[in-house]
């Protein structure tokens, strides 16, 4: 259970009714990416490269094409060639060069499992053997899949033409360090000359994947006059109708993108990757082409979040002020750049009020899937190397872990070495709520230890549109062009419009609107759903108040002034000499047809002011000495929200966020041989916590309401991933008096520590 | 081809582009009703009386609810009965206690069709066993089908509580005359007394199937917590979700109904029949379940139009001046009350400029399907009986046919008999472009003959939503809630918005909303799609352009006042002193999400001013006096359609009209046996015209803009209907010198009249 801080007087914001999507999804009724069908439908298949590095000499289609029952197979030649440079998407600026060359091969395969054709036949066996009959030569080049040797000046290179960028001058050389990138503050050499201790470690996480339960699917359809209408599995509709336009060079009027139930993100939905093809199959077959990845595609050819090689050191005088912090971030960015090693940098430190910084990041390219966000991207890997780092300085200063953080916290005021200063924000509340907490004070057993971390996320908000329409019977269809990407965003958009019109929360039904009927829509991503959708939700509900007010003015012949909203009706303003007989909602509704039609509200906004997000986690573990297994016993988040639309689906983030950051903490890492072939791309081997795993995660709801939204929201979906990997891992560490520095802390790897351990 | 009186000059608007949605119906990709499907879903079919009058005793569905693979049967007793009482249901008013009671018959059976049960079953033909396990337990009772024996005092009452309404005083006997209902005006007494000449005579009408292509299709899916889907061929999405909520008692909100392209309507679609049976067998089975007509249901079971017998009576001096006219109308209701009989009465003389008229309408019960819409509601069957005995009037006084309704025309400021004035209308201007046509100089052959009618209808506006966004390119989604119900109008809509935003045609994708995602839309029906639908979405289309006036004002940093828009950007208004840079819709749809977020237009309007239409039809037909056989020559229809957004779609509408009216007039007619059975429940031996039986069929588009649109548009889908009937009557009267008086004029009844010619 939560305990709330900071709850006011309102009727339906605040408390747990159920979901809207709920029944649907737990009778599998929701349809999913895979659930569409139409009729005539083709099944699409990609063939993937077994290679981790190849230049494609050339690939022979025919036999498949001839194979009964292909209808259409492309390849890089259906695709146009697009120029190497960053150009907008929505929010985004997005390199399509690359992104063609992710979604399907031009001169090289760079990883095991990168598309190099696609196939769509009348079933799924007949693609599947069209697959094996087209001959791709390729001539094999040598690999890289680590990091660090991808760093190296000898490393194999995937792309010869690319030089590091943000260096000067510009290398003479080309390199797998795409991009080079600093943000400082102050004077850091100064900083670490007037420390007392130091702490200098080098810490490293493995990729993991996003592990939605969902494969991506799709379904497209198009019709000979190049109108297109795609089904798909994503976060962002309207981001997948920019890129596919892009991509494919048509208008964004010709491409109708309807979001399917999503069975998880998480980031990994963001991205493009069978969906042009099956438009490309369409186009050329005539028929619908329906693209479902297994969960071997998803891992071999989505990406997962980087693996990370990060270097950190930190200075304090005795009485623990961090005089001094300093890290390097090297990110893998998987075949192409773009790795989230900027946001990585710019949240390592942001939890601390320093007037000394200094962060070097590398995003650095290597034979891996090209990484996708995950949920609060970087911040979990930056946050692992520093908190684990501050858990080290506080220990050698022998300050208590939280006592040390609320030393060096960062409050409203406090300037960001990456630009902004930080406004109304809830960190202290959080570290103060998590010493207060029972589980702080309780006993440890023998090989157990105490781990605390804590996160910070900026959210953002974004371009959002939604839309209340009035129904005759005052009831209430809201639609919205946020995704719900399973987090139970739905209900909370519903809940701020109900509170807004004063009716009941089971009178608003919210749908999530597609790309025809809604304005534009940003990603659900940056924990901006919440935030921004609401903010639209509410903008529009108020604007159908104002025009239920008008009406009501009409109807009742008085001045519109004198007519306010309040609970569910249009009445005098109190103390108003002007009065009159207040009218429900239901009875407005039903006379609007005849007062000038139906009543909306409309909202299509960019929204400001997101407000950014801390949170403070406790853990406690015990070690299995003998076989490195560790056991999470206990587990606590405490978190500032802002405001708790609807408190369970808000701690359902949270528990969620830990249960997938102790996953990355203890096991989950992508395996690959020497031969660069993904050993281990299914969910047998790669092994993401099942319940039996977790214990129950406690989360505390701290409330700092956001000022800059209409109920206080910040985003809180990504913030609870960054702590737990630090806070595992100061619990280990704790437990067995050894700093353990990389992930996963699986048990091999943990028997080793112990067994390694200096006498 | 067509000819245009009054056309202007704009750049889209008048063109002929091609439709968005012809592609997808002539490859096939076109979704209709039964093309919908979801994961899980049955098949539902329903058990229909063989019976065309019988008393309920008991229902006994054991036997089929125990068949394997049945999921759900429902009866009478899964629906809530309903008061009798007439209940708004969007600007109807409906008798929800007769709708319930024709979706599922209660206590008696009322014709040969009605539905008694329906399952839900995992294949159709398992549902069909089912069907056959259903025992029902009948008492048979008298049946009557013929209207002027169901209006005998002493005839089988279908309703046994049924008091002729509009009778002062309340009859003390039931009777199946529904309602009585009168319009008049001056003295017809008067009238008739100053009259030189008078026309009397009787005529009969069949019941004409609207004939749609596309049999009554519908896929309802509802979730354990009361939500339902529903996607239905319809016209009126809203409609059928009002009218479900209401006959189910559930909120308005929680029904989504989205609107399946629809293979024809005509009327016939504007009244739910299947699908509250499939939202609870849904609800009973937990399951999709797809509901599809066969033809012999359509048949049976939907409603085509009334039969009529009408008497008409008309006075005129020898000038030619018409001093009286009187006609009873007397409509087949079918099952329920609600014929056309009301509309019919006032169409009757509204051609004409009478002082002194009467109309008597009779609404009659009889053992038939209820009867719905059918393209201008009983207009046909009262201009038929009128425009004959106008016909014979003019022969009479010697007077050219058109020369005689000229001199009678209606015209601006003519007083209507049943309420207002007429305001600018384009009657006289049709009349003219007849006479001045060279079809009507044209020599006839032996057993030739040419007859002239006219036709009027009234046209209407109301609620309709619309909303235009501009996408991130500058291209356009127009979402609207008017149904194109085969008819065009997605293009006219499209058209009308290009126009006003100035960009190419194809740069409007236009798409049909669902219920959930636009404000309430009334079915596509009394015309006034074009005209309606194309207000909201040129009142969307400008709310669009003065926010781009205010983003360009902002960006350019002039007042908004400065900014006018013209020919697709935003530019200084001429002769302004305040001059910028011009700027496209592309170029601030680029900037929308810097500048504030999305650019859409939204309207929800009640529209208000729809013109009345007029037309003026002209056909040739030849007799074949030994068979009765008519072989239409030649047709040309004229009409006033205010202005033809998309001239040739508005043609196809003539001809669409023309056509079936041939078709009422020639051959179409429901064939009872004895036995109160449908004798002709197909298209074999309900014969429609097909291609070869039709002559191309000339138009002539007259426009005088109706002052209340923004494009002068008038409806122009039903008047083509009205004339014909009358127009071949006439026409087949003069080749033999007989007037004919009953439809259709098929080969026997044709044959006969000449057979039984007095010598």
């Amino acid at each position: 259970m939560s305990s709330a801080i900071g709850t006011e007087d309102l009727k339906i914001v605040g408390s747990r009714p159920l979901r809207p999507d709920g029944v649907d999804k737990v009778t599998g009724r929701a349809r999913y990416g895979a659930d569409v069908s139409l009729p005539g439908q083709l099944i699409g298949k990609v063939l993937r490269s077994p290679h981790p590095h190849a230049r494609i000499l050339a690939i022979d289609t025919s036999l498949a094409l001839a194979l009964p029952g292909v209808k259409a197979v492309v390849t890089r030649d259906d695709f146009p060639d697009m120029p190497d440079e960053y150009a907008a998407a929505g929010e985004l600026t997005i390199n399509y060069r690359d992104v063609t060359r992710n979604m399907m091969a031009r001169e090289k395969v760079l990883y095991d499992g990168h598309p190099v054709a696609a196939v769509a036949a009348i079933s799924e066996s007949v693609a599947r053997e069209a697959l094996k009959l087209i001959k791709v030569d390729y001539q094999v080049l040598p690999h890289v899949i680590d990091v660090r040797e991808a760093m190296r000046p000898d490393a194999p290179l995937l792309h010869e033409a690319q030089y590091t960028e943000g260096v000067s001058p510009k290398p003479d050389k080309p390199s797998n360090i795409a991009k080079r990138l600093e943000f400082s503050r102050g004077d850091v050499a100064a900083g670490f000359a007037r420390a007392e201790v130091i702490v200098e470690r080098e810490f490293n996480t493995q990729p993991v994947h996003q592990g939605y339960i969902e494969p991506q699917a799709c379904l497209a359809s198009t019709t000979e006059d190049g109108q297109v209408e795609l089904w798909t599995s994503t976060q962002g509709h309207f981001m997948f109708r920019a890129q596919c336009a892009k991509l494919l060079q048509m208008e964004v009027s010709r491409i109708r993108v309807t979001p399917t139930e999503i069975g998880g993100g998480f980031g990994g939905k963001n991205n493009i990757y069978n969906e042009p093809l099956a438009i490309v199959l369409s186009r050329k077959s005539h028929r619908p082409v329906k693209m479902v990845m297994s969960r071997e595609e998803v891992f071999r050819a989505t990406g997962p979040t980087s693996g990370g090689n990060v270097k950190v050191r930190l200075g304090a005088t005795k009485d623990g002020r961090i005089t001094a912090a300093f890290a390097e971030l090297n990110f893998q960015a998987g075949a192409y750049p773009g790795s989230s090693v900027a946001p990585a940098s710019m949240c390592a430190f942001t939890r601390y009020d320093l007037d000394n910084v200094r962060v070097i990041g590398h995003d650095v390219t290597c034979n891996r899937p090209k990484v996708a966000a995950y949920r609060a991207p970087g911040a979990p890997i930056a946050a692992f190397a520093v908190e684990s780092a501050i858990d080290e300085l506080a220990g050698k200063l022998a300050i208590d872990p939280i006592e040390f953080r609320l030393k060096n916290a960062a409050r409203e005021g406090t300037q960001t070495y990456y630009g902004p200063k930080l406004g109304t924000i809830g960190y202290v509340e959080t570290l103060e709520a998590a010493r207060a907490h029972p589980h702080y004070r309780a006993p440890l057993g023998p090989d157990q230890g105490r781990g605390v971390a804590t996160g910070f996320w900026f959210n953002i908000g974004g371009e959002t549109s939604a839309t209340v329409n009035i129904n005759e019977d005052g009831t209430v269809a809201l639609m919205h062009g946020t995704l719900d990407v399973a987090g139970g965003s739905r209900a909370a958009m519903a809940m701020m419009v109900a509170e807004e019109l004063g009716i009941p929360f089971e009178q608003v039904r919210p749908i999530v609107g597609d790309t025809a009927v809604l304005g534009f829509n940003f990603i659900t991503a940056g924990s901006r759903g919440t935030f921004a959708g609401g903010m639209a939700c509410v903008t529009a509900a108020r604007q159908a108040i104002d025009r239920l007010r008008t009406r009501v003015a009409a109807i009742r012949e008085v001045p519109v002034e004198a007519v306010i909203w309040k609970d569910g009706q249009a009445r005098p303003a109190e103390g108003s000499a002007i009065r009159f007989e207040p009218m429900s909602l239901a009875q407005i509704a039903r006379l609007a047809g005849k007062t000038g039609g139906t009543i909306a509200g409309h909202a299509e906004i960019n929204a400001q002011g997101a407000g950014p997000g801390f949170g403070t986690h406790i853990v406690d573990v015990a070690v299995d000495r003998e076989t490195g297994a560790i056991r999470v016993l206990r587990y606590t988040a405490v978190q500032d929200v802002g405001r708790a639309i609807h408190p369970a689906y808000v701690e359902g983030q949270l528990q969620g966020g830990v249960a997938q950051g102790i996953g990355w903490a203890l096991n989950e890492e992508y395996v690959y041989g020497a031969d660069g072939v993904l050993q281990n791309p299914g969910f047998l081997d790669y092994r993401i916590p099942v319940a039996s795993d977790l214990p129950y995660i406690d989360t505390v709801l701290v409330e700092v309401p956001n000022p800059n939204h209409p109920y206080g929201v910040r985003g809180c979906g990504e913030v609870p991933i960054i702590a737990p990997l630090a806070a595992i891992a100061n619990a280990v560490s704790h437990a067995l008096g050894i700093r353990l520095c990389d992930l996963p802390l699986s048990p091999p790897r943990v028997a080793r520590a112990i067994a390694d351990r200096p006498a």
